[in-house]
């Protein structure tokens, strides 16, 4: 560094700077850069709308049921969340090579990130939970089914909710990663079971013998009972009455309906019978009266 | 470095740094950024602030019920949330580009951010499920529903609460992050489910056949009841009384009603025929006195 | 490096040093540095500061219900807390100017604060929730509501609890944040249930007409009543008795009082008629005696 | 740097840049390294591939029991998440080789996967609960179990969940994660509990004698019964009756069926040499009317 | 580079180190920023220690009561642990200073640290809940509370824990955490409520007025008893009774002695005017024989 | 940079290359560090083998029941899993070596590792309290022992799980880290304790006397009972009883029977003396008829 | 770079590279720099140990009950793990000085670390909870406590459980974390507090008389009783009786004895004073018959 004048050194420096290749082809590196980026973003965003939807036309066809309105707006939805996410981490990355440092930015939205997907957790849990319910068949569309003690015909199966309607009428709705217990009673034969209570005075031989003919009957009358109906035997000993159990597997489903022609074939025939009907009995001890 | 005059050699080299163009260059540049990081976050503030008064905006026409004044505020608040974060962002970027290492505000702003998130999940978690309840139709202002098994008809579903109002008049608020189970008895024909009892002594067919006058006279009568009410069978042998299972399919959350009715129209036609009322019966039993 | 004398060589050096501009204008540079920390955190405090003072200040004549002394207590606090911190921020700020370096510092502080923040998230919990309680309008001073199972009139809602006085006069106190369910009775007019229990040997047609009569009475009588009160039919089938239902809509919280009135008045009108009051009936059937 | 002509300057670098050995070696290095990630990319792809066809074929023979739809379509899904996977990590690493700085994506990246792998925990949680269900043989396919207070059959062991086919005909469907607590009736000697109710006048020690006899009988006419049934002794002083308990080991869950056997043999035999039903007793103690 | 001899080479460069001032500044700076760490470390520990004093002193006037002994050897602890974690991070900094990279101890101490900070969670929310507690004034020592459904008076608000002397003797201790629903019975009148059940053969009128003059007496008799007692008015039409409400405002925490003398004094006073006890009455209707 | 031939250029500088030491010098280092890794790898591996086989090993004699297939199983496990994680280990730092920034491998096993370490914290947390519940003799193999309401006999304790045989044949599994309540019967005397009720008209002091000498023929007759037996006292005031109880101390897990032996001995000797057996009283109270 | 000989080059430059006095410095740091890391870990390792077995010795003599056993069991077992982090901590330490980046090892080792840390944070917790209990002289051993209602003596005190000793004999061991609730009995007086049933026909001030010389009497004679029995008033109007409450204040934990001594001696008074059994009473009313 010589001694020179002031404006010349100045001058001499920055003609250095405008001359300086290294500049230049950084410059150019840092176009090159962006045009990159850029040029990702799209294809990324191409591709990644192209998947969308197609997972949302190809849901059209597949188990999980959802009205073609809504199935519209969550794609424009997603494509929309999709478009601003990319967009953003574009704009981020080029300001990163524009040479300004974004550590701020990135702890913000990190943290802003982290407090949403917590807070976002339990649906991300329903997505998971509702794909499973679907690939492993737990229920179909039609299915009678229990799900957390409210009992129901599935109507639907969707994303995130699945919806069960109640034999009285009302729609239950629950969010798929709440279902933790499932109970499928469209499976397999559902077992009809009545318990009969007859008095201690009885003869259980022949109540037995009648049960039986009740039951042999039943068994050709009641399309929906399927193989043949069983006495179990002596279900309990009551204070009053001696409970016989008597079942029938019958259809899926199809329980309570013959659970109710059990329970009057039975009650029609014991009185033709004269079975006793096994009251509450007490015995009442006569006792010195108080003052 | 020859040895020359201290002050000369300070000279010269302040001089040399004054006129080094590295540091006007770096100045200049320094203060382009700091003025594309103003630039940039008065057009995002711009943007987001846009896009919020449109969001708030967009709302009133839509299935959200929010009360004028309200909306007003939330705008007024989120839109000042969004200003003072980036006005700090950007101080931030600024006092970085300036050289000085901000890693400890940095670190304390983090933890900060995180606890203040890990606290807002709930609020986070009540407006992700908010947005769902809409979206996913699970219910309507104006729907008779069991939230949380409190029942009543919606009267606003809100950005975080839904507010039911019960039938006797209180309100019911709800977070919607903890709607986790939802019964909507307005989307179907409800049923009407009456069970009534008959003595044992009495004839079944008999009771069956009085029941079934009644139904069809119900069924001319009670407009809320839709297609042919049934007599579905014995629904129980109780310990004194048979009890038979009667319903009606009637029109969306009418069954209340249409059960007060059934109930009524069979007793009176009971009374009327004579069929006895199963009132709790007990074989006593004399036995020995105790002293 | 040629060979010279050691102590030349050490104080040309140390000479080159002390006469280096890089390391003045480094020393400056610093200096700078830090008494720009400086000015910024005092800048940022006074900001801070005025800011809590307003907030604490605006509250006084809002809606939140807060003892002048404890808000002056809590200013001073909060004051404190933002002081230290910037305090403790500045100096690791300037540490690090120093060329220390204080990554063991910011672990430690960083997983302390996580810690804390974790301990804390009820706390912020509690007064998110306290906020959207009062911008919601969920329920304001006076009152009657029930949270959580107690039932009593609000009596305050502040920063982080709600306190609500019931009938009996003890106050419940509720952190803000485990209010998840809130039931006002203040809001809309409630309604007066009263269930009838009559024998089933009455006649239903007259013992509605005595009904009947009694609400017409009472509707002019009790001025809480507003409407027509109704009789809405037979609630149900008891084993000595049949219960009918009548409502009353009244004035917001008045339906205890409506209640006691209605039924007092139903009784006194049924002993004058002579309608039975329905003891439980039981039907006593002798057995044989045992041993 | 001599004053030349504009052009020439730039002209010259330009030629010193084109003909710089490092850049060419620079730009060798990085496309060897491209390379070699797709290279190593390819290798892992196919490792993981093949290891996860293994894992799957090799279920097939093994206490797992899965669908062989099932199973190919998992498959087939973990085998495109393990290929776009690797493209992705694949196609961020040439990126950053290209000298993009990839900090935001990164970020982003991380967020959305610690959001997506909490909502996931539960997923892997019913895994590594599954795996261990059947590394430990806590029950087989075939075994009764009681799970979550659901008892039946076990009917499949999945990846995922368990289905346990009740005795009544229905499917309950339980993820693995969430069976904290089971019950296995198919590994050992059940034990068959009759509890025998007589009344307090009853000799003690003749009952015990006809007990005895009868379990004797049941010993040899009952197949399920192991070992010989025994009189365990007076279990309760009830109000009106003595009960004695008779337990007799059986083959495993074979109780429920002795059980009953038990009951009717006892029941039977107590009727034949006359031991009293105790049916509840009470002093009735005549008191003074009330007018 | 020049062919030299061997050691020649050596030497000269060894001299060169021995002779070069940046190195010996550099352990200058080194030596000056060891003694810097160890200076502030000592100034902090002071401060810290005078503030941890300071608390704990000031603590004694205040209304947390704590033993004496237990507070001095919390201090003790806390100026302990306070002690050994600034040695730690001291000697951790001097390391980094000697140029040995700490990375594998920051990591493991970042763990360690968040897993107890984890597992210390509830410790933090204890004594946050605690200062809470004294600070929002939810209930002093010698209040009757309900906290977690068990009541007392409270005996002691600790830092962590409260204790809660019950009138039966047994004192329960809750963590501060844990408490979250409080009752408070010393703040407010609290009111008596004496329900009075009458036969339906009784006349209302008749009985409120002896309940109004039985009311009148009390007032004058029971000093706790605060303003005018009321009759409510008919509270439930019971199966065989009529329940009458009466209630008494009285001094805080004195219902239970009011409401034991109300009792007694109606009782007596009913007696005396012939108002019959109402028994439970039940309608025996004679039944057909059972074989 | 002189002008000369485009290829001499390269050719020079290339040449440079291949003849720079550096270079090679690197590679070398380079190739060093790699044998370094996969020796360090392999040394690593056999020394965690051989503690895993130790630990497996030393497990065969100690407290922990192990199936043997089970523990070789475990054992193949746990070294496979080891080996890939070293292996994987390896690679990654041979990688990094060869100069290929790894970032976005690490940040996705990072993510990977946190998402299936929370799914894995219950596996965590079973091992952890199975430590803690050998080490601290919770509980033995052969205990009797009450584990979240299920009550059996300790059946094995193993690594994650504890089976529980009931005294009815099944056998309860419960993970170690559910086990948060032990009662443990088998490592104290246990306590018989009968109550026995006699009625209110019977003189106490001589059912006192009788009581006496039953305990003292009990404790001469039952060897399971440990020092005297003694009378409590009055228990309870029933409606129709006095319930004398009755203590005695017995060998460890022996009460039920006892139990059942000092029942029997008692109601033969009170029949015997002719000690009124307390059946219900109740007081009937003739009243007028309804119509 | 002149063109020379191949192998001239090369050699040249190695033998620069081997006469560098940079490389030979640098090799001697680093060994320094091991020799500093081996020493400091040794000197840690040290003093860590004398702290642990500090602590155990200490332990012997304090309130936590240990067996000498399970605490040197213990300490080995902490002393080893402090040993190998060491090791390992100071191998990865030394491996990064020679160059090698750890990068992937510590990604691995912190998030194996995190899922530990979070699978063992109810272990930090029990311990933290269990110093607690102990500083805060929560219970002690002998005293007689509530924990999660489960009632006995404290029997031991430990680092993470607690062992109870129910008064039949069975042990109740509890994890210190799990006890949220504490109800200590051997703190305070207790209150024996009893109940009396009379007739509504009894004279109440009659009664109250011999109440009072009963409690006379049970001063004199029962030595637990300290300070005058009360007689509280009638506490509760049942549908057949008056209850009276009484009082007694006796020493700590022997109300139960105090209970049954009062029982016994109220009920032989009022037997010889002839105040009747408050049998259940009911009005029986006369109805008509059914056919």
């Amino acid at each position: 560094m010589k001694k020179e004048g002031f404006f010349e050194t100045i001058y001499a420096q920055v003609y250095g700077y405008v001359t300086d290749a290294d500049m230049w082809v950084n410059i150019g590196m840092v176009l090159l850069k962006i045009a990159a980026i850029i040029l990702i973003s799209r294809i990324v965003l191409s591709v990644v709308q192209a998947a969308v939807n197609r997972i949302f036309q190809h849901r059209k066809g597949s188990k999980i049921q959802m009205d073609q309105r809504r199935v519209d707006t969550m794609r424009v939805l997603v494509n929309n969340i999709v478009r601003y996410t990319l967009y953003f981490l574009a704009i981020l990355m080029i300001l990163q090579l524009l040479g300004i440092d974004l550590k701020p930015v990135l702890v913000s939205a990190g943290v802003l990130g982290l407090a949403v997907g917590f807070g976002a957790q339990s649906l991300v849990r329903d997505i998971i939970t509702g794909f499973f319910i679907i690939f492993e068949d737990q229920f179909a569309v039609g299915d009678v089914v229990t799900i957390n003690n409210m009992t129901g015909t599935v109507q639907e199966i969707g994303l995130r909710i699945t919806r069960v309607r109640s034999w009285t009428g009302e729609v239950h709705i629950f969010p798929n990663g709440t279902i933790t217990q499932v109970t499928n009673f469209s499976l397999q034969n559902t077992l009809s079971v009545v318990d009969v209570s007859v008095a201690y005075e009885e003869n259980l031989n022949q109540v037995e013998q009648v049960l039986r003919e009740v039951l042999q009957l039943a068994q050709t009358e009641l399309q929906d009972i399927v193989g043949e109906p069983q006495i179990l035997g002596v279900q309990a000993l009551g204070p009053s009455e001696v409970v016989l159990r008597v079942t029938a597997e019958c259809k899926p489903n199809t329980h309570h309906g013959v659970n109710r022609n059990l329970r009057a074939m039975i009650r029609t025939e014991f009185t033709k019978r004269g079975i006793q009907i096994p009251y509450p009995k007490i015995v009442a001890m006569p006792g010195k009266g108080q003052a």
